[in-house]
């Protein structure tokens, strides 16, 4: 199945294995007119680069990126724009010896299952080093978003069972899991240095806010602007859940405490609260958006553990090569790509929502 | 923008208010020769009829179903089932008074915004009546499954602070909140009673397995199997959040708890524990598919709220009418319709992952 | 496979055959705040509408449309709009003793391939009047279409071997064939009374003119406007041939007869000749589109034909009920609703080509 | 809009510009377990490289491929498939001239229209160049489809006045024209060196014909296998005319004719004749599928042109540069990967049409 692009108008192809020749992404819809370099691209790029921290990989992936189309004399011109990164520091011999092996909590088996064959080196397709097709097309996305007065906070909220305690936008870049709360960073820190010393490994919490996302963007069914984040943010590798507002705490609350009245403030009709995270119905009411995912522990662990073998016969296995003790932080630069982009696709079909909006556009 | 369709090939396409003359669907893709009749369609639509318990609304909806086309002779065609109930009981007049303002917690002012129009009449377009079309698709999707020897389960899982203590599937469609376990539907009617008294309402989570599924079934990237159900699912009106196997709790687990193990049981590979609720990489591992959607309270309660009206003016809002007070239990059946059309039409695409089963196809 | 939509913005998605309940569609993507009526929609249904002359059948198919959801107090809601049409005078029987065999000509063979089941009566969903909703649609897309200031006019070219000769927009609606040119459709009449003394029938060729589009619309490669409207005439039943501007006799001429030069006229950048049709490089270029469509004779001829029946007998068949002996007349308001549905699509999708529109727009 | 993707499941996205970096295509859904090698698509691609003979431009594009993913071990695993060519040999400078100007037959008005910025060296995304992703992507398709017993034959049937008066398939190679007849390929060559003596050029017309397709492939209504053809086909540069079969000779023929009788042939029922051109309702009947492509003169032309600049202001413009005297010989391979894309992605959609099907498929 063509499971490899996502978006309607604002649409992003991606490709490329983690031990293949390269990895890369399509973009196509991106508006004429935009300013584009590559050094946009590779500022997201960098955020998701490994071996940035003790707790990524120490694998040195240059990850530069080079943009192949769409782009003349520096500025889009409407069409698709072609991203490529080579791949380079590749240890196939790692995966050697697991090649025949269906590593636990890995997509081997169900790939095997499906194709019927499998590139067996670092997850191949399944690998996190898909989504650097996503965060470079993320980059462009964002950069789009801020145009509109549309801003992106992404952020670790929780790792195993350290949660921040406090919001401060100037703490997210100054400890190595993007928490806006360095002393929970340091605690985080702890956790994870006991994880790597047991040979195992951390899942956590990733947050976004998104403000100045006008009201009304997604659509009143399936369509939902809650349903396309959602969809757009599991597709990420390792993610289990998706939340809204409350998410899963509104199963507990009562409608008069989850409800958010609406007051008017400076001559503007806004929520005086926002349990809805800033969705109602499926479109956007004004608020901001904030959602979660919830990120599994890195499957790959080096103890040892049981499995069973391309031919059914049982398997102790030993995961070698370098792997992150937590995939949090460094998801967190592609749950914002995700994000970006699944709103700009609903921003740019909305805009024939209203006879008016249409007869202006082509008076 | 066109947000009323779902599916690729088992595509459904739903339409309607909760006010108008009717609601419906097109069922297109749906495979020759399955045998359809209005009864098999009914008895799902019956699932998520009102009026069957004092927590539900006791509007009485006769929601009866008409195949229009699709069907010849007993026997389904290939050509697109259109199916449509007719709206009888009508009490427009209760919501005139609320006409202009924009009740909390619904979908009225984002509407407002985006389309600068509305149909005030039971929240029209956003109205839970808009899932007679996907239930009715649902029937249709369960009975193909069913076929192919895929069963879903889909049950209340918690109620407010109550949640299930066991899984007795027989005791599902014995208590009104179809709760695996009749005891905490006495419990939930006792905490439901209390909302009702304070002139409030509950939320919810709802849990659904689905067994039989073959491994493989889904895609490696966008269209990931829990990424789709995630959308199916986030699609439905009062959804907050979803969560897959052990969902949010992964990030609070290791990698060696989380992992689940391959073995051998009876020549043939399974695994030894289900965390991952049967999805390894966004494809079906064989395992019980198992996921969860958290359901917000009723935001309609007849305590009075602070809101705004079309003006802008502060407004003191009450709201009359017959209203559940709580979701949580007539959603059951959509959240299985939404499962069984995801599934469906991903079994669908899989049909040609393998260069051997094209050529087998038509040879 | 799902192939019952059309459109991505602005999409329809058709039911129905010709002798079940009903047909209808589902218009999606409507603008909000659009006054529409049943009489809108009527207008265009009656003249596909059978009956009106010799040379339509004579079954008196009421046709009358009913809006089922979607518009409110007169006005579109930016919600679905279904259309519906009751199936009355149905002669079933007429097709009896026809049920088990393949007429030349009709899908009955390909769709008894695809299937292995077929609804005989009437050709089913492959019926002339499926068409139906396709009209039924068109009417809402002219509707728009006319308050952007874009204007459709389509009309019979040649009847046979019968070609109009002038253009008198006063003519079209004068003559039983649509011709711009009453004295060929005198020569077509007495053409086509010829084929019904014959028990035979006649092709003929239906063109399309469109003024007002603006330049830019389309786009430049898959999504091409020639594209997109081969694909939604050659989607009519009897249609074989599509061509815009100067069509197949550019094979013979050069490129300094072909192009068209660009000249200043008032100010405006307008072409001196229109060899294209109003597009270049899969765009409107702000000339009139002009396009063609090549319609075969009416397959259900009464004199007798040498077929198979379904169990791979030979068979001699003699089809009898009522049948026009030319589809073109009928096909000319068809031919007209796909060009609207699809431009009003691309007109839509086309709205955020530019970052300058993105930022008006959303400022 | 999103307009460089094509297909469903078999899903194309290309990229790149005449004189940009490179171009290349995304090829997705492709199934696992075929075969692949540089050299399967160099075969194609070598059949529409430039400077093969005095009637193509004599540019020396390398077009060298390189397989950038999707591919393990020379055999494909069911993930994207990028394909890429390096552009070389870029005269930039040649356009520099007519960069202000709207080239007469060209996109560069409607692309400036549309976007308000163009890469106006070598036409940039509309460039003939364009296809190179097509072909690629087409490589694919036609090897896949020959493992299904499915053929394509594609070749020019005329040029200017010169027709073909013969089909011998060995001689298709042996000109420079792709003429099944050598005799006409010298009569064409005289016309082509004429048109070049007058500075002009010349149009003509591409017949394809594909035998092995199975009857029932194609849908019924929008996604006939015809009309999803004629958007293929017309989505490739210099097209303006479609047809099937007898394409626009139905216009002028009578039922009695036009009708193909089905007959019982050693056991099979075909048709005595093929008028249809192999398509019946939008499904392929079994017999050869038929159609032709109508390619008008390259709008490139050296002699002296009237047109404006981009201000507004008549020039005379002449086009230097290496431009092809005859687009035809060289399309002729674009437009059988276009088809060979359009069929095997209908074969894939197809499979899940009989409930049968679906479960023999999972049993």
């Amino acid at each position: 199945m063509a499971g490899s692009s996502f978006g309607q108008i604002f649409k992003i192809t991606t490709w490329g294995e983690s031990h293949g020749k390269a990895l890369g992404v399509v973009v196509d819809g991106v508006p004429a007119g935009l300013e584009l370099s590559e050094a946009d691209i590779q500022a997201f790029l960098d955020r998701r680069k490994p071996g940035q921290s003790r707790y990524t990989t120490q694998r040195s992936e240059g990850d530069e990126v080079e943009i192949l189309s769409g782009v003349f004399e520096g500025v889009t011109t409407g069409t698709p724009i072609s991203l490529m990164v080579r791949n380079a520091d590749q240890h196939s011999k790692d995966y050697s010896n697991i090649s025949h092996m269906f590593r636990p909590g890995h997509a081997d088996y169900t790939f095997w299952e499906k194709y019927g064959i499998r590139d067996y080196r670092g997850g191949g397709r399944s690998s996190g080093r898909e989504t650097i097709g996503r965060v470079a097309a993320g980059a462009i996305a964002v950069k789009v978003l801020k145009q509109l007065g549309i801003d992106i906070v992404t952020y670790t909220k929780s790792i195993g069972p350290v949660e921040i305690k406090k919001f401060d936008l100037t703490e997210i870049n100054a400890n190595a899991f993007y928490m806006p709360d360095n002393e929970a960073a340091v605690k985080a820190s702890e956790y994870v240095e006991q994880c790597m010393a047991d040979k195992d490994s951390s899942g956590g919490i990733i947050e976004c806010r998104v403000s100045g996302l006008p009201a009304g963007i997604g659509d009143t069914v399936f369509e939902k602007l809650d349903a396309n984040l959602a969809k757009a943010v599991m597709s990420i590798g390792a993610v289990k859940g998706f939340e809204v507002g409350d998410g899963f705490e509104v199963a507990k609350s009562c409608g008069s405490d989850n409800n958010d009245d609406f007051i008017v403030d400076n001559g503007n009709i806004v929520k005086a609260s926002n349990h809805s995270g800033g969705i109602l119905g499926g479109m956007s009411d004004g608020s901001e958006i904030v959602f979660r995912a919830a990120v599994k522990p890195t499957p790959s662990i080096s103890q040892p553990q049981q499995t069973v073998d391309v031919d059914g016969r049982p398997q102790r296995i030993e995961i070698q090569g370098r792997h992150d003790p937590i995939i949090v932080p460094r998801a967190v630069v592609v749950v914002e790509s995700m994000a970006a982009i699944t709103m700009l696709d609903l921003l740019m079909t909305n805009m024939s929502a209203r006879l008016d909006s249409l007869k202006d556009f082509y008076k």
